[in-house]
């Protein structure tokens, strides 16, 4: 393995699978809008068990500060990289077949005492909205981050219609 | 109301009755461990809902960074807190009668796109893990915390028996 | 915000999103049919919760009798409403793409003790009927409107033939 | 049947069996705060069906204004009453064994289009609320009803602590 | 209502609405093939009380010895009418929209205590059952079509192939 | 195997295991109730697959017109038996740990078409009405136990009391 | 029945009916790549129960060593199988209607004690893991498809690529 | 870590936590009973990664055949120890809070495509099959072993009484 085929950045986007990719790019939208810095890469927790392991201990590192992981089905990506490292992991259910992701879900959020994922909605919100938390979590340290975060909400508000139709 | 009875500090934990502090009251125990400072309050989306616009408003001036926010049932607190506030809102789903809970999880995960939650898994382990995921956003800009964090993690995984019994 | 731009009439039909009107459409259906004056809205308790507390406090005094909410997901605009007006609120799941709106239903009935939500199918026969019970709650003070909906009910009764094909 | 046993008040809840009453019975809290008149009966949909009708085609003209219908499992009593009565039926899903009342809610929620039932929460909770649900519809045409509900719900509001514990 | 409309057969086959056909024409196929003579109608148990009542209480007296309902959403059908009848009640769940018809199988299968239903799978295999298992019931008075139904069974076994394309 | 253990009545009432007996027992009191003829035996599907061909096979030429058949989690003894017999198969899930028998109920009344089941409600209820469902198909060859039936029916409704407690 | 038209190799891979082989298929995809011999055949519980007793008791003296089998629905036939063999039974279930699969799922794997099946996911995934598991069952004993095995899933490993598109 | 604490035997029982051991205990039952040598230890997929790591890819070299491993919640562990191991691993969902262990059993059995899981039933039946499974793949290079099954379970079912209490 080639380790240096691994991407970092400042929020590191992984996902189990290429068929993950039109789910997760949504989470990169707000980071664009946001000018957080991302890198986006393939990570399967079951195919590729080593390059989890290394994605994991090394990505705070490597100057990642947010991951955010998506799977589906029996998704064990984001709780094994929470796992492995003290950086916040934001956890996007991808869509499975079997009753819409109830599976996805249920892997991601229902992780034991001990190891966090902040698991956001089942598929293409949920991946828009890890990408937003992403940015929430790196304002704290950014005040000009959290402006134009600021600034992005009162637009988002202020584009809601009044009319239904 | 006398809103200057709402307590505010870097983590603040709301929740919709005094019935779910049995559940969210562990979400002080990493707090502690970790010596992040937090605050607690009853705050109900419901029956308070010119409470829940005042603290959502006001949180970020007043100094918090990051919410925690548990609920049962038609679980509205997270979501409405982080409808109001650009800071990173914690949820816990507390456990209603309903399935255990399925109720809480989803009003509190499947929030729509643009306002996110960053959801933790069902009862007191979620709410564990709400304490132990605002930590970690912190640590991200306090190197000394995230040092206890790392140290915290590795007691935890030291602490593992082999033996099954 | 201006707020001027908010409609009000007896029944106020208010939903998350303008995706929502294809479902909630079907409310107006027997308002029309029953002669009930009605205005329609898009409020959304996540992206637009000003606008949300502006709504559910001056319905009541805007002349507003009945509100109907249609939401999907964590579907909060129905019990956010009812937590801000005196009014009867009435509750239509839209139809989401989890479990076919599992999610907007159990977010929209499992309301807490205090504060009430008339919630109705998933969905446009949800929808179809929010708009007849609105119409039935109010014919309790108008004797001409419930003539109306017993002779709307005997002509739905004698059109459902007797044959299968 | 000697259905002069029916009574009639201008709330009337009924359920399916004595064994519903223990839940039924906080439907009768709030209208008993409120002073809305109620009357209690079992009317089995199943195991009277005669009283079933007896009931539900007489309620109006015996002056009941708002029925409140409870039951579990299968649980087509509000259903089925809504279906031979103009007036507004407020349904409560009795928990059954059956995944907490999963049955009940269904049974009684999932209505087709034409005939509608105000459906509440899953036990206790959902007949507090179907009590309030009823006054606040009896309110509309009762400014001191109104007044009294507006009042009681400020009583609630400030009756919610700041303390968690 | 002119109930002289109502046909009655051997087996009398009902259902909700015209829109259930395509599932309960595949009730009349073993039907047909077991030489079972039948009838069908829409009554819906809604829109229709009165009808259903009508039914219910006559299907005895006019010959109806089993009868097939089949009821989609919140499917009260078929328990309602075996609340009316000492006759056998084949409940057939239509396929909903809400989780593949989870409503219509919970609504029809989980009766209370004293009035049963004999339900059958959900959509159209379980309708085409409901026919078998009519002419299963009628054949215990019948050898003739129980010596038909034997012959049927053996066909079905011997039509099974082996290979598996 | 001493096949000749196996007792053969009218209605023959099996079940996967003595644990199911506590609940299968409910189906023997309308029986009693209403004089039909009934013998018990445990048949496991699993554990004893030559017993349960061996009753499957044997039922019809035995005397048996009726079956009715117990069991809970992966419940295939009810559909084993009607693939072998062209004798009615009433099904009874027995409530098992995993969410309350929704393993029990899909298992026995999901059946392909081709083979039916006549399936009763989950747990003790069912039970009950799946030993009246027996009364009501050998009541269409026998007007005396009919008779005796329809006078149950009429005590049943009876003994509903109008007052809730 | 002519039982010599049931096939018998090394893995044996059965399903209810033909419309389960475009799943089961995916059985044969790694059965192929790793040299493992394997035979197909339909044997349906419930329209052949007799072809299910002779598979199942024959399997292990015509040479099966691992037998795969799927169904769907009231999936009944990998634990019927099981009770009749000692020999392993990897369970697939066919993604159904109902609830994409969630019958098939709940039938094959809620087992009782003392007949144990090894059930894979829904659908095709599950069926090419069937395939796979058999061959990690048989290379316990066979060193050189075991060598196989572990080259196959570092092929595997390999070929995850790194870029999400 | 001292990896010299793991255990190893011909069947290795890992489980997520002591407190799974309730369950667990039940898959050592028919190793027992048929003379199968097996180890047990704790091994965290989240709480310890090196140790799940060390285990899984040390498993063969150190003798082991085949792996038990159970976990309960969002229970990874099963899947991530088959993704390091070309060994059979036989996955038991330890019985959760949140639906009796539905989360447990979807993150164990919904495995992609590529990796498997040989998964029980939902708690103590499940492990207990585990057991038995365990011996069924080992019996097929072990006559011995295999006779020793084959009497086990014809004493299991000689061991079914006829008599339902």
């Amino acid at each position: 393995m080639d380790v240096n085929q691994l991407p970092f950045e400042k929020v590191t986007i992984v996902m189990g699978s290429q068929s993950d990719w039109p789910t997760l790019r949504n989470a990169t939208t707000p980071l664009k809008e946001l000018e957080v810095p991302f890198a986006t890469a393939v990570v399967s927790a079951h195919r590729t068990p080593q390059r989890l392991v290394e994605f994991a201990t090394r990505a705070r590192e490597e100057g990642t500060e947010v991951i955010i992981a998506g799977a589906g089905g029996s998704a064990h990506l984001p709780g094994m990289i929470a796992a492995m490292t003290p950086l916040p992991v934001i956890g996007v259910p991808v869509e499975s077949k079997f009753n819409t992701g109830l599976d996805s879900l249920l892997s991601i959020v229902q992780m034991p005492k001990g190891v966090a994922v902040a698991t956001q909605a089942v598929g293409a919100s949920g991946a828009f909205n890890a990408g937003l938390m992403a940015a929430q979590i790196l304002s704290l340290a950014d005040p000009e981050l959290q402006q134009r975060l600021i600034d992005w909400r009162e637009r988002q508000s202020a584009q809601v219609p009044f009319e239904v139709e």
